[in-house]
């Protein structure tokens, strides 16, 4: 059933211990579609700006799955733009510098092709645009948004708002316990089911991740790579929540079983992110990859 | 198959942010024995000093599996101490203060009729003296040694020695992380077993823990429990260790998959432990109640 996404899609400068990549194609809602192409069709509404280039309409064009009718271009704006650095570890990262460009404008109009959407992912962006982009898909069967520290700490009031109309919430750890102030994941999510949505995903980075779901909890740990597999982490929750959302949405069913097997789904995609800088991780994925790796993590997690 | 664990038994004082309690029955090898004695008998080897409270002989001997026959009390000597605080999350501590005791004199003795023990775990001590220790037990099939990082810090050469004759070796993320100077569970282990042992469990609190083994690496998250249910997290990782190896005696295998499947039953222990002071949680564990938690973890870990 069709799957939409909307956010950023941007240009993205990253900083790893090993290597400087610059201009690459990054964004929310880019990492969104290329994982979640993997597993069917999505939809993509996001805007750029006239600088954006060619080549990276071409990465993200190339992912088969992608319908990029939603992606408008304003040839006198510029596209957002990133650029962080990453610490030794890989786990911590700072943002070097944010050019908003399209974001500080009017969001993209949802295509009136795209109103039949189904599941619906609202990547990182202010809250109350999240919300108008919501209204713009009347026959959801569910919809997810992700958010950051940022418009937990300037746009609570909106959030909470859009957390009303949502199904469910997915975050980090930090913004989990930013937002509640409690220093657990599980009764962080707990809390924050109390806000409106049915469920909750906690994603704790090389940790795995947390489901608080009204009809129960799932738990999942983190594909357990080497450190050296770990090359940009640029990416791995957007992507997590891409395979996520992409199973859910070729499942047809968003009780709580599908929504348990959809964690190890998006666990599987951002084990594939984090192995290259920006898209090449996903872009590298070939047939029966996920599978193979879906079963290795499967032994790995298998409790007997 | 018999299970011995060798290490200290000691006089707790705990501070955490919502209670306070002094003197209560602790130390590694006690945490260690009583979680064992749920799945089967375990045997002691331990020293405490005149001092040590008859009503913490009590606890330790009601736990009917443990044999406490290797236990020796030295009466002109002081019982191993240990005082330490919790912060708000409880995820950190800082030790309060340490006494010693018996633990600068001479290690307990072995008792002749232990010899044939034949799963080993060597708590947390001296690397030295666990060496010395690991020599009384002959006929093991399996030996297992936990530490920590003053050990690391102050005894490597004596550690590296004792890692050549272990079978496993168990420690948290940031031992590790010391030990390796790799910020990541899975090479930081991986690291570790190249330096003898046949397999290493790095665990991880909150966050469960990991297995490198030489066939194969399994992970396992932690029980997905709320923080109001968590009371006092001292003797956590004594008691996974001790659901471990009771789970591996009872088996009487070492192979992956028992050692996988141990993982769970620690994880279990762990979260009784966790649930009340000291050994209270232990304690409280009633007939069906690891199965029904087992169950429980294994629903919520569940990948379809």
């Amino acid at each position: 059933m069709p799957l939409v996404v909307t956010g950023t899609v941007g240009i993205d400068t990253i900083h790893t211990p090993s290597a400087n990549v610059e201009g690459v194609a990054g964004g929310s809602a880019a990492y969104f579609a290329a994982a979640a192409s993997m597993l069917g069709p999505v939809r993509l509404v996001a805007a750029v700006g006239g600088d954006w280039p060619d080549e990276h309409r071409r990465v993200l064009t190339g992912f088969p799955n992608v319908c990029a009718k939603g992606l408008e271009v304003r040839p006198g704006s510029r596209t957002f733009a990133w650029g962080g650095r990453y610490f030794d570890n890989l786990n911590r990262r700072e943002t070097l510098f944010t050019e908003l460009g399209v974001l500080e404008e009017a969001p993209p109009p949802v295509p009136a092709e795209y109103a039949d959407s189904r599941y619906v992912f609202l990547a990182n962006t202010h809250p109350a645009v999240q919300r108008q982009l919501l209204a713009g898909f009347p026959n959801r069967a569910l919809a997810v948004a992700d958010t950051m520290d940022l418009w937990i700490n300037v746009a609570r009031k909106d959030l909470l708002a859009l957390f009303e109309e949502l199904d469910g919430v997915i975050l980090n750890d930090e913004e989990a316990t930013l937002l509640t102030e409690i220093p657990n994941a599980v009764s962080a999510a707990r809390a924050i089911v109390e806000m409106g949505p049915n469920f909750v995903v906690v994603k704790k980075g090389e940790h795995g991740a947390v489901l608080v779901h009204s009809e129960g909890v799932a738990t999942v740990p983190a594909f357990p790579a080497q450190l050296d597999r770990v090359v940009d982490p640029t990416g791995a929750g957007d992507t997590f929540a891409g395979g996520m959302m992409a199973h859910i949405a070729k499942s047809d069913r968003t009780d709580f079983e599908t929504l348990q097997s959809a964690l190890a789904w998006g666990t599987v995609m951002a084990s594939h992110t984090i192995e290259a800088f920006g898209l090449d991780g996903i872009r590298a994925i070939d047939d029966g990859d996920l599978n193979t790796r879906l079963e290795e993590f499967r032994r790995a997690a298998r409790i007997a």
